[in-house]
């Protein structure tokens, strides 16, 4: 289908069109690119919230969970799952696709997964397409779960208004879980499956760790909410505060902001995309450059001496210059 | 000091002088950098294992009982951690700090540890870069320590010649682990806290997953040790694993085809820092830019449309053609 068509659809709410024009945009579609600006005119009013948390805290089931009650307020739902280890994306295993997809027989809930490996130009900027045209496509709010550590996940997550850090008892996860700052980046704290071993211990600790950080600037303050989101426990509570820190950021002009800095930050994830690709397609056009990995990788080459060589040919870039001892 | 006598110190074994020496890397001197190919003719002996798993796994525990097997047999040890929740790296709670450094006074053992977040031209390449200075300092073993999840991580993990993948029993983290793929990446199994309860099960559930395991290609099988590191037990089993797993890959051309692998993916390392370098000097040095991308904020002007200005000016690339539909 011709790009235009796969646009009008999916902005009238088509999901097919949506899920196809999401793949081409992830595929790097000239086409496809050359409509962000007109997907943008028509974004600007989801309200994205982030999940994310350790493997095995049980984020995909609270996702599931948030799911079902935002469509019991008539809500409409995206869900982009970035995060390898949840049954949503391709690590599933098939029990868990089949229990956790029962949305998806809702068609007022799109449910995407995000491959999190190898992916050319960047996780965060296909994600970010991703939610762009669920947002255009009139979704009311976007669930984003991913793992809390690492850099891509870091950047996946900065996409999101409003972010609920997950943790679970035991194993030592919620000291863990501080100790990579995930934390920092949390609007809501969720200690999930609340009702295993060790579930008051980890909320003590949880709970004393509230006070040792400092509040946020605009005055939102974080709370810790227990949940058992395989019984759906505790659930609606975090789902009020999630509601509440949407409005907060509206009447606080954090969405504004918010916007701001995603704009900014995808200038640079583009350029940095489009340097990429003009690399594979200078080495992929000229011998030449085939003959010089081949030698590098023979350890007749330096890899450094290398990179400048190819760089020259790619970009007008001066030669560096060496700082004083 | 200057660059030479650093460089030279480090090659004699001056731990303060390597330490030094990675410092001035990871800031991108130039001067430091042009020494890389002096530092590449020196290494290319030390036998780096990757150590990975979730956060809580006790990767920490087992990488320190690693290099005290390693430091019996006489070998000369260097750890870099570049895991977020690793005590010996920057998010380290006090306590477990000065548990976990009990090696740092041995001056056989040079552990360094890797900021994950923020880090200019990739983590990937400052932790290679980090190694290959203990390399050329004559380490024999090398352990890199690291969460098994994510881009970044997976990249890091891509450095060793062996990796180890941690788990743990409970909280459903062996299948979670499982689900993330990183058993693909493995060369030895193990289940560390093997004395906690529900080890039988995850013990049980990991020896049937290597058995839906295919083999490796050139014929090393992957096997699974359970391991209780804090007291050191199933450790030395590791340990003899590891080893034959080194000598393994000499006798089959492994350590000749990860070199390699290794050169070409620094190439791509280089290309990316050296870009990412050039747009924030241009950026920095005309106001026109810093006016651009605050129009980007305000949403008067698209991103990907301020991207491909900026790109044009410190690259000659050409104007992106649209396919066919």
């Amino acid at each position: 289908m011709a790009v235009d068509a796969l646009v009008a659809r999916a902005l009238e709410g088509h999901v097919p069109s949506g899920a196809r024009l999401i793949r081409r945009l992830e595929d790097g579609d000239g086409e496809a690119r050359a409509r962000l600006s007109e997907l943008r005119a028509h974004a600007g009013r989801a309200h994205l919230v982030g999940v994310t948390g350790p493997p095995g805290a049980g984020k995909s089931t609270l996702v599931d969970a948030l799911v079902s009650g935002w469509r019991e307020r008539g809500l409409r739902v995206g869900v982009v799952a970035v995060d390898p280890t949840s049954p949503f994306s391709r690590g599933a295993l098939l029990g868990d696709r089949v229990r956790m997809q029962r949305h998806a027989l809702d068609p007022d809930v799109f449910i995407r997964s995000m491959a999190s490996r190898g992916r050319l130009g960047g996780l965060s900027r296909a994600t970010a397409d991703a939610c762009l045209v669920l947002d255009a496509m009139g979704y009311d709010r976007i669930a984003i779960e991913t793992v809390g550590v690492g850099q891509d996940e870091v950047e996946v997550i900065d996409l999101a208004h409003t972010t609920c850090v997950v943790c679970l008892p035991g194993s030592g996860d919620v000291v863990q879980s501080m100790k990579a700052g995930i934390l920092e980046v949390g609007d809501c704290l969720v200690l999930n499956k609340a009702d295993q071993p060790g579930a008051d211990e980890a909320s003590r600790a949880l709970f004393e760790m509230l006070h040792l950080r400092e509040d946020d600037e605009d005055g939102w303050e974080l709370r810790l909410f227990e949940t058992v989101a395989s019984t759906g426990k505790g659930v609606s509570e975090l789902l009020d505060a999630i509601e509440a820190h949407g409005r907060f950021l509206h009447e606080t002009g954090g969405f504004a902001r918010h916007a701001a800095r995603r704009a900014r930050s995808r200038v640079f994830d583009t350029l940095r995309e489009r340097f990429d690709a003009r690399v594979r397609e200078a080495i992929a056009s000229d011998p030449a450059w085939a003959s010089l990995l081949e030698r590098v990788e023979r350890g007749a080459c330096d890899p450094d001496d290398a990179a400048e060589r190819i760089l020259a040919s790619v970009a007008n870039l001066p030669e560096e210059t060496e700082p004083e001892a």
